[in-house]
């Protein structure tokens, strides 16, 4: 799916909302438990119940690489259930040198048809370009995320410098302002294009939204956290949305899981419908 | 494997040599493409012809999974062909948000049964703490890598200041001077110990080791990069040993495919005996 195809579903449906199918099998409703493959007939049942409600839908891969070789078949049964009219996104955190890079691309892009892969960037430039090269597919790259972790390097400022030697040179010189996560939007953004690169947007972080449309104002940025990580819908569209909406919101758990009972799916689709009606509110008729 | 059975084997083969079963299909040779499970069969063979030269296997995930459900089968089959004997690398470098990484922690930890998996620091601490729960396990996370978009993001000078708010403090006011990869060394490293912790150092880069062991003297590094990426196994033990040896040397397409014929299992031993052999020297008695 290419952007203007993604925007076109947007328009038409008047949301941005991705459901994240993190599907924990110790979750699961009781009553699907027996069946051959739960975590399939569970995905199935959530796919049906939000289907009109949402643009988008994330598998993340942890939750099925856990379950082994069935996880994986679960996987791919999960996915050729999806419409072609969502976006969908292995949720994979991937990234490795060039050679190890390409495979993985292949992985999501040939073998299973996803359209976007999520990207981890510490490895840089080759480790994302195998992916880029890949016509009407997306690579979601880390810039800021919403996880507690997310302190750890991604706030640290950096040098604008970029140091050939292993002499250091004295940061007193100035031009030194930026933090990491900037960094890794400016550069990651200079690889690719708005039709080919998004960005990971932690949503706990409404407020920098806005300084980080200074920086990629054009990307579509996913943004995670609004749910069960409690993010705030509201400002997350306020500061994040472009001409464009440029913005898929994800929920997982509190779609998914929004009950463990036997009305499971109907509870899935009356949270994702609230959620679209709120985001239609903030789409203000694009 | 902890860390003192590691180093027994260290001790026991005199060398440090990891093999990394980083197997292409598309390389294989001509005559195992008839049977049932070509990667399985081709693995089998260099697993028999290195084991006498190496303390461990290195499997590259992607490799696997881009063979789709055949190729998780393929990489199970493996694991479970290689002894207790050596060490069993997951090279996934995987990492997400806590109860994510959990999940990843779980499928290499306890569905597979690999001894180590490789993970990207990006998303910091919550990321990792899930593989350091396990006990006799360790995590090999990212700390400078050999490849080329290595530069990108690794070698940034970053400040020491974690700062809380937007306000971006002044950095003329001093103590700024530090490489990415050396904070999160430090930083990593305070998280776990040297029993369940490693880090990934590229070993095209064996100058930086005699800095990095000032930051790290005491874990493990696994160093890949040695063989088909070019850097020198002389430079990487000079500069990167410690008292318990503290190297994992790896080596993948310069062994695995030092053949393309009938003959690539006898290669595979030539090369990885001339690597232990050379090893030997260089752990003077270790």
């Amino acid at each position: 799916m290419n952007r203007s195809q993604l925007v076109a579903q947007i328009k038409t449906k008047q949301n941005y909302l991705c459901v994240g199918l993190d599907t924990d099998i110790t979750k699961l409703p009781k009553h699907l438990k027996d069946s051959a493959d739960p975590v399939f007939e569970f995905n199935k049942a959530i796919i049906d119940a939000t289907k009109d409600h949402c643009v988008s839908y994330k598998i993340n891969t942890a939750f099925y690489e856990s379950q082994g070789l069935k996880g994986w078949e679960s996987m791919e049964k999960t996915l050729h259930y999806i419409s072609d009219t969502h976006l969908k996104i292995a949720d994979a955190k991937r990234g490795d040198i060039g050679n190890t890079s390409a495979q993985y691309a292949k992985t999501f892009f040939e073998v299973l048809p996803f359209d976007a892969v999520t990207i981890a960037p510490y490895m840089g430039e080759d480790s994302v370009r195998p992916f880029l090269e890949y016509e009407n597919k997306w690579s979601i790259v880390l810039g800021l995320t919403s996880n507690a972790g997310g302190n750890d390097f991604q706030q640290l400022l950096v040098s604008n410098a970029y140091p050939e030697s292993n002499m250091i040179p004295n940061l007193t010189q100035g031009n030194t302002e930026k933090r990491l996560y900037e960094k890794v939007l400016e550069k990651v953004a200079s690889w690719g294009t708005p039709e080919n690169l998004m960005f990971v947007v932690g949503a706990t972080r409404a407020s920098d939204l806005e300084h980080i449309r200074t920086i990629i104002p054009d990307h579509f940025l996913l943004v995670p956290g609004v749910g069960a990580q409690g993010g705030s819908l509201e400002e997350v569209s306020k500061y994040g949305m472009n001409k464009d909406c440029g913005l898929l919101v994800n929920a997982s758990r509190a779609v998914i899981f929004a009950s463990s009972d036997t009305d499971f799916a109907q509870k899935a689709t009356e949270v994702s419908a609230g959620y679209a009606t709120e985001m239609k509110q903030y789409l203000q008729g694009l």
